[in-house]
């Protein structure tokens, strides 16, 4: 009996016009890179299981699709592990691969293992899907793109300039009508819990603060508090939650707060230099923001926090990205400073669509169709593809002298913008019919003629 | 302690240069598919088994890397079948998920699930990795890509002619010197067995005869009789071991010899209709020879088989294809003829770095380098990258003010075309030195001849 045919939850086939619309996503982010000096690399979908595992925290480790080894392998089954429901073990007795589960781990093996073969700096872009075992639910996915650019081996900020730059050139490009770049510094993060004098805390008030916008004022402090954070420390930190005004005016408050915290000071220098920087180049749509509540990931950053939202449109962060001083370090090189982003492609796909933003012919449509008449009519169109193909136009011959009704339902569906009747008597004629799909208007021309316009 | 970087055996890293070039070879394969009407579709990395399994014979199952079940439905784990060392069914038990072989069966298996999405005849290009698990050796990968095109839907010989020239189109425009199409029809090899009266033996005797060019006439007559071939038929088929000449003189012999079997004069009329068409259409660079020894898959196909070869490199083809009339059946749809071809981008990534023929600028160099003087300066050319990176010209600032040797180092080793230097002295005069670094000249210019100098 035959299979109904379906695919693992989760995944998607993806059809012609989605094909284009998502090429017109991931050239654009492609040419900016590129623009800005970012290099292409690629590795392999599957790694050594060793090589993602533990790199993620336990959850991570969970979700990594694990390759079954072939064969003889096989045998070596650690079924004690299994009686003992030791899954974990289990799953590393049978499966040495893995799949990628980022691109960031990935690009660090990435450059320990061919250093020699690279120049530091060291700037790649990299645009590949992931997989994660993830319950699979709407908007999101067990295979998905992302689309990075990271710069290895230099902690100069004026990579971090780029990166605004590059947000502001990439959504502008993709015409997001309105979009907003929060940033924030880890050092400035470590300076508000030095200055509170709970340092150990960093974490738990980072978290904390970071839900002003959703709990407030009083959920903050209650959650400072449940986390065992001092009442003379949150009386400290308290007027962080009243901090407004413009980038400059939040900048002038935060430096009196951390006066006497020497990193604190310092991440505000960095993020001073950043928004000078940005505020000398200038942006097309973005708006750059201080938002001193930003930690995304906060153990892997260790400079700059950059993360980019969409106006008026409910979805979380469409990108991210910052700075972390030892990415490399797990793999036996370290001292290499990094600053990286990110583009989710998935959600800015989800955007474009929901705001209908895509150029008008983005789509996997074909310039023209030659209806196809008979055999000898067929043999005459045929030619004339081949000097149109040459002259880059998209066509094709209808495979049958099928009823016109057909041919032009086909034409229809492929959203054709041109059909071209040539049957017996404009082959003696020699005058051609072009019937413009749209606007339904039909033109006789000669064979040059139709060569002319469409190379026009 | 650090862990060695490495990658599974049988997959690779891309380094930058390395992408550029495969870039060039999609690019290039992707805008001829596209200029001949086909559209692009994409499937998930990972099919459910039983997609795939049973539809590559036994070899094939084997082949198949499965992806091992997440969490808790380890457990179902089959134990009997692994004592049993029945490896098949534990794998089964263990792996509802597997990566993707080829991209014949995703696909159709995507045109029966979108059967009403889509409208046919359907033309689909498909440029994904594929996985096997084969044993890693030199030129085969566990990861590589496949380039299909394929249409299904309609059984018109013009496709067959518009594969030809996809084929000399491709291969010409990658600049390969010279290659052969070889193209035969299966319906010839039918006839063949037909008129020996020996049907039945329709794969032992095509496989026999495929061998003709490796083990001479004697030989192939010895496996013929090792199959238990008649010698009668042995008799009747052995003029074949004589055909010579042109294309027209082939086919006119094996007119004669299928004179009496229907589906074998079938056959020839339907290779003479492409090779005629192919003749009125011309071709660039590539001979189209008509190999009556050629079978490829012969279980699977149905009417014209396909391979190319490049002339004078040792090397298996590069290219195959042909029309099968069934193949979504295995997926409940029947009736629906296709007809396809597959480049094979590795091997054709190996020919092109055999003779060197990528284009001069397929490297993922930098246009334009500013060297870094200092904070002031840097900050000048920022600006100036701006303008430059709107003009569409590749370029960045050294991102500090290393020493020139080291600058000028990361210059080279980027393939950087020029490099600009902006001290104090050029910032103060308004008078920018451009240095091409190809030629080792230096020119001073203002920065409005800066900019219409790399606009041009």
């Amino acid at each position: 009996m035959a299979q109904k045919p379906a695919i693992p939850k989760g995944t998607r086939d993806f059809l012609p016009d989605e094909v284009a619309r998502r090429t017109y996503i991931f050239d654009t982010i492609k040419s900016v890179f590129k623009n800005y000096g970012f290099a292409p690399i690629e590795t392999p979908s599957f790694e050594l299981s060793t090589t993602l595992l533990g790199k993620y925290g336990e959850e991570g480790d969970r979700l990594i699709f694990r390759i079954l080894n072939s064969g003889e392998k096989m045998k070596k089954a650690d079924l004690e592990a299994l009686q003992s429901e030791n899954l974990a073990r289990f799953a590393n007795s049978l499966a040495e691969k893995a799949l990628r589960y980022d691109l960031t781990v990935p690009f660090a093996r990435f450059v320990v293992q061919h250093q020699n073969e690279l120049s530091f700096p060291f700037k790649r872009y990299q645009i590949q899907p992931v997989w994660r075992a993830d319950r699979p639910q709407h908007g999101r996915y067990q295979e998905f793109y992302q689309c990075d650019a990271d710069v290895v081996g230099s902690d100069s900020l004026l990579y971090e300039v780029d990166f605004v730059q590059i947000f502001d050139q990439v959504l502008t490009k993709l015409q997001i009508p309105g979009f907003t770049i929060l940033i924030n510094n880890r050092k400035i993060l470590s300076g508000i819990a030095e200055v509170s004098g709970e340092s150990e805390k960093l974490i738990d008030i980072t978290i904390a603060i970071d839900k002003l916008d959703k709990i407030g004022e009083e959920g903050v402090v209650k959650e400072l508090k449940e986390k065992g954070v001092s009442d003379k420390a949150i009386e400290i930190i308290s007027p962080l939650f009243k901090i407004s005004g413009s980038n400059e005016a939040r900048l002038d408050q935060m430096k009196s707060f951390l006066k006497d915290s020497e990193i604190g000071l310092k991440g505000i220098e960095e993020l001073e230099f950043v928004l000078n920087q940005t505020k000398e180049l200038g942006l097309e749509r973005a708006e750059v923001v201080f938002d001193v509540t930003l930690a995304r990931g906060l153990n892997y950053y260790t400079g700059a926090i950059f993360e980019v939202k969409v106006n008026d449109v409910k979805m979380g962060s469409i990108c991210g990205g910052g700075r972390y001083d030892d990415l490399t370090g797990l793999f036996g090189l370290s001292g290499l400073s990094g600053v990286g982003i990110s583009f989710g492609a998935d959600r800015i796909y989800d955007v474009l669509n929901e705001l209908n933003l895509y150029p008008e012919d983005t789509n996997a449509g074909l310039t023209l169709l030659f209806a196809n008449f008979g055999d000898k009519e067929a043999a005459y169109c045929m030619k004339l593809t081949k000097k149109l193909r040459q002259n880059g136009v998209d066509c094709e011959v209808y495979p049958s002298a099928a009823k016109m009704q057909k041919q032009f339902k086909y034409a229809d569906n492929r959203k054709v913008k041109f059909v071209a009747l040539i049957g017996e008597d404009e082959l003696n004629k020699g005058q051609l019919q072009i019937k413009n799909m749209e606007s339904g208007e039909q033109q006789a021309m000669t064979e040059t003629e139709l060569l002319h316009y469409f190379k026009a």
